[in-house]
């Protein structure tokens, strides 16, 4: 580690080492031909001075950059975050150092950043957001590009997300396997894929039991605990034949919302009524009165198995192509289990 | 933006503009003596071809990598994500680009990423972290190194954070300003600095204005809603005389739970009793019943400014040392204000 203002240079090594400063770059990049004993040398005064190779040079020299850029099309936030720390996981094992643009939903703002990406001559691109709606392609770039949690709208680039509807279809198979019988899907905006795609695995999974979800009891708001609320009073006024004994819910915020509304209307959760939330987003499934039974995504997990893909792509193997769906799991906590 | 496997080179713009690649050079860097009209021949073919400097060659040439590395102790999380972002609003402006390294509270691997930042050149070092406690100090570094959100154990250092101190007495000097008399400071652990400093600040905001805050009314336990809510339940137990009118707490997750616990235990918030959070987090401040006054520490802000001492910095300027503490702001919202 350098502890000062002075930084040894290759000429401070080739002095110590009685050498020129080629064969210095020539002994630390492990290149040309050299004899063992000059390279040990070089590499012994490099160390005894602290001298790092300077990675703009050992750049130029191995045509890499060991950086891969990540582009988001909106903030870092909690969806992407875990996403981040799994694609960390597996690049900072390989050496890899990420160069990190928020281009912030502003389709300018993600150029100009793009443009900088490629004048650094990152080694490949990771591109996330918060939305799974499909975005636009970042177009054809000279190096490997991977969508992650969201998707291109170019068939011919690869992302990779987890699979919505399987997630729906778990949840609706446990709420199914603790005796429930009647069902509601409590969600977000309906224009939104994910709420799309969680109510088809929800009715493909009460299909499979020979179910229905009625449309009635399908409630698309917003994804807020507030939505949460009213759609729980919505349910709990209906006449008693109606009622309704399992809720599946689009997000974890909802479905601390709907568990809040129907306490407070003397409903017992999950005696009364079982609910599972989506995201398993600990900030909102632990403190919910009860702590929220839901589908948990695994972002980290995409997030490495991702970085996985763009690392294999950026030494030489092929990406593929299309949308990868990978499967969710559901995480047990006491808002589903009836005494 | 390139747009196949092809990238123009400096050959290609030097063939075009009939010059030699040495001369490209000199005229895209500014640098050199060349006839204007040579050098406005090689950028105008430089345009035509699509040709953007190789980065790791522009490095190389001034002396800079015009990247600034961000390392954080703990993971980027709900603190240290608005810091980012207003770090990133102030070097975006000057197109120098973010490497990020999560530490993850390793000093292993902190040490490892350390070293990998200062063999990438950075121009700068932002070290950041979710905890206000003091950190160790990163030690002399060849480059302008800032702590912001977390401070450095050494003197010598700069640190840059919020004054949690002046925060908790705009809390409390709220409070008295809507007729509380008798107060409560719930918190996270007494061993944070961010408990300690947030009692002081409350402490010193009552004295101001002849007031204590009786030692059975400070209740420190965890940065929790399940917190709040236990101490809500304290606090309403006590006989009628001895009832607090106004409670502060350190966060807005614990404030959360004490407005929870009082609304269930019958207590009218704020008709009865004020209460007023610390982060102005909005996952929590918004739905929470009533919506939360509380304590901004204006994160953003400053990740822009402590990004805009390390610019000048870089530029050659001086940084200085100390700990420099920012103002708070006041969010007024419904859980406060009687009617």
């Amino acid at each position: 580690m350098a502890t000062n203002g002075t930084t040894p240079t290759v000429r401070d090594v080739a002095q110590l080492a009685g050498v020129s400063p080629g064969t210095v770059s020539k002994a630390l990049n492990g290149r040309g031909q050299l004899r063992e004993e000059t390279r040990l040398r070089v590499r012994s005064a490099a160390e005894k001075l602290g001298f790092q190779p300077n990675h703009s040079a050992r750049s130029l020299l191995a045509g890499r950059t060991y950086t891969v850029g990540v582009l988001t099309s909106d903030s870092f936030g909690r969806f992407t975050l875990p996403v981040m720390e799994g694609i960390e996981d597996s690049l900072g094992a390989g050496q890899l150092s990420t160069l990190l643009c928020d281009g912030r939903g502003d389709p300018l703002r993600e150029r100009h950043y793009l443009q900088e990406l490629l004048n650094r001559r990152v080694d490949g691109l990771v591109v996330t957001g918060r939305r799974s709606d499909p975005r636009r392609t970042v177009g054809r770039l000279p190096i490997p590009v991977i969508y992650v949690l969201t998707r291109s709208d170019e068939p011919g680039d690869l992302s990779v997300t987890y699979d919505d509807a399987q997630g729906a279809e778990l949840a609706i198979q446990h709420l199914l396997s603790v005796g429930r019988k009647r069902f509601a899907f409590v969600s977000g905006p309906p224009g939104h894929l994910a709420s799309r795609l969680r109510r088809q695995g929800a009715e493909r999974g009460l299909a499979a039991a020979g179910l229905t979800l009625a449309p009635e009891n399908v409630l698309l708001g917003q994804w807020s605990e507030a939505w949460g609320r009213t759609a729980a009073g919505l349910l709990v006024r209906r006449p008693a034949a109606e009622r309704v004994d399992g809720i599946f819910c689009g997000s974890d915020q909802v479905a601390r919302g709907v568990a809040d509304g129907l306490r407070e209307a003397g409903v017992g959760v999950p005696d009364d009524v079982s609910v599972v939330g989506f995201d398993n987003w600990d900030v909102m499934a632990e403190p919910s009165r009860p702590p929220l039974t839901t589908v948990d995504p695994n972002l980290t997990r995409l997030g490495q198995e991702s970085a996985s893909l763009l690392l294999a792509a950026i030494d030489g193997g092929e990406l593929g192509t299309g949308v990868v769906l990978r499967p969710c799991e559901l995480v047990l906590r006491e808002s589903s289990v009836p005494a």
